[in-house]
């Protein structure tokens, strides 16, 4: 594994004093910021995931602000997912498509007022197609990239680390739900979100300069609950089935094929409508796919699923579970071949393997 | 430096192969790719370049490929420049602008047909705007990425090691001119461009499967030149003054802050005009300037231009030149600041050196 070159296009984070200080040893690039991957190692971060409690730097999931008098008519021109129903209060997982109802990005809208969203983004440059659309019909809003940076708390004692830092306000939130909760004089926005299955927070920094006093304060404050810096577990989230833009879902794949068909539901003219509703009965989907065996390599390119000498999907996430002692993966499976149970072959850079097609993730 | 965590998202390159054997030691994230950075030092890669020829993977320069009936009515929405004026064998540095005259990329254009283009981009999904644009307005255009990979040859013996595989007919292509040549059955538009001073070409790899066969031709062909691989050198593009999107210009830089001015002609109405040109007199521009004293540390964030404690500017690309025998560097700087021979003081991570406002990049 080659090394990464310093730049200040690859760009730092409010917390990266604090990821490098704890002894980030690999990391990702995601967004043009540096994503971390692994501490300790990529096993050893899992467990204590599962079992404890860790400070996240996701500053990568940056923010599309969309404020102004055309926010909504905006959002509603972008949304699959019906915005009615959103509460003032919360936070919408929303496929993000294109006029053929591609995904361009498996954003979390965060509904901040009527007039001012906040477009969480996976790793691609949505702003800019939100910021096309907006140029090319002259909408009366402004779309950018504000100062705001999530820190993720996960793991089991979520709970109690961040009702130490928060107070016990932290404990009502509920799911895909936020507060404003003060930190030194500044009100953050907190969420029941995150990107693993083990429960947990994501706070939105609002200006780079409280980044490391906040971080400083959860680890000071969670000695005795074993707080660890870490980050998203590829095992983990594998496990749990959670999907990651660019690598399971791309503008190939519609929200259909991506399994995110409950959240096309708007009763609006937005872009793309027709498209998506063309494609409405997908050919191919997400599933859980095993891979028998060994330990897999680690996977660097999308593994072809073959059955009987032809190409039936492929696989684009997999790791080794140590809790469930099989190789977990994410396959975009062919109708002809997604049932569970079905057996496939499995192309993988260091030679073939046997694969099945399971009804769930691991939980 | 930590090292980079492999996953289908950070994608390949039909190069990767070669990329490995020959030994990258370092590498940077371009537009989701991985784009190498050093082989043997950056240093001895530097000399190479200047004396030799190089094979460059810079496959992460993707393609947004817009084809249809109004593929030219988009493209001259787009675009700041003229491209009437453009030649049908022409490559065209283009600003790429918000409705604000913000940088959104700084792509070369290629003309392959009246209706029929592919925008060359730098780092930023630039595609997501030209396809918000196509989308909202209902444009009779296709905007893809196709699978097209750029391989740079770079370094003075550019001309001769390129005419040994394609022909003496490499010889004749003028600076920003294409001509589709022949490899393995396949004409490829190789264009006399890249990203050196050296002199070289780029050659657009129409289908990945014959990108390891190319880069094999080269090294055969290439052996008494003592060709090796390689990719864009910070010291020897510093000293050029090759700008570099994400690091030396943003959105908040128009193309007149980036000294692209020149390249504002377009008569028409495109998208970000009015905006632009109330921003005509920029209060910043780039500059070359000189850090004084021994050889800097690897810059990773901007580092503040400062004069009686005031920011007057940033550098955001420097390096050592081995060739100079100084430290180069790419600023943005205010006004009341630029003029050549100006002394400030710059805030690196490792404390405060003086700088000098230059006249010219080095060569």
């Amino acid at each position: 594994m080659a090394s990464i070159f310093p730049s200040t296009r690859v760009r730092r984070t409010p917390f990266s004093d604090g990821v490098n200080a704890a002894g980030m040893t690999v990391c990702s690039v995601y967004n043009r910021m540096i994503l971390p991957s692994v501490f300790a190692s990529e096993e050893e971060d899992y467990h204590h995931l599962k079992r404890h409690v860790q400070v996240w730097d996701v500053a990568c999931e940056r923010q599309v602000a969309v404020q102004g008098p055309d926010a909504r008519a905006l959002m509603d021109l972008l949304s699959p997912r019906d915005l009615d129903r959103m509460a003032d209060d919360q936070c919408f997982y929303m496929p993000a498509i294109d006029r053929n109802g591609g995904m361009l990005n498996d954003p979390v809208l965060v509904k901040l007022a009527e007039d001012h969203y906040w477009i969480s983004v996976a790793d691609s440059d949505y702003i800019l197609y939100v910021t096309g659309v907006a140029d090319a019909l002259g909408l009366d809003v402004r779309v950018w990239e504000p100062d705001v940076s999530p820190l993720g708390v996960q793991g089991p004692k979520s709970d109690d680390l961040m009702a130490r830092v928060f107070g016990d306000a932290v404990r009502d939130i509920r799911f895909f739900r936020y507060k404003r909760l003060p930190f030194q004089g500044r009100d953050l926005v907190i969420a029941r979100s995150g990107y693993s299955k083990q429960g947990g927070f994501e706070i939105y920094i609002e200006g780079s300069d409280i980044g490391m006093p906040l971080w400083d304060a959860l680890f000071a404050a969670g000695q005795d609950l074993n707080v660890r810096a870490g980050c998203p577990s590829t095992k983990e989230r594998v496990e749990g089935g959670l999907l990651s833009y660019g690598n399971d879902i791309r503008q190939e794949n519609t929200p259909f094929e991506a399994g995110l068909g409950k959240f096309v539901n708007s009763p609006r003219d937005y872009i793309g409508k027709a498209g998506l509703m063309a494609r409405a009965e997908p050919e191919r989907q997400i599933r859980p796919v095993e891979i028998h065996g060994d330990p897999i390599p680690a996977i660097d390119r999308a593994w072809p699923l073959m059955a009987g000498g032809r190409k039936v999907g492929q696989v684009t996430s997999a790791s080794w579970s140590p809790d469930f002692k099989t190789n977990v993966s994410i396959g975009m499976v062919d109708r002809s071949h997604w049932a569970p149970g079905t057996t496939l072959e499995i192309e993988t850079q260091d030679g073939m393997r046997r694969a099945t097609v399971r009804e769930t993730f691991w939980t």
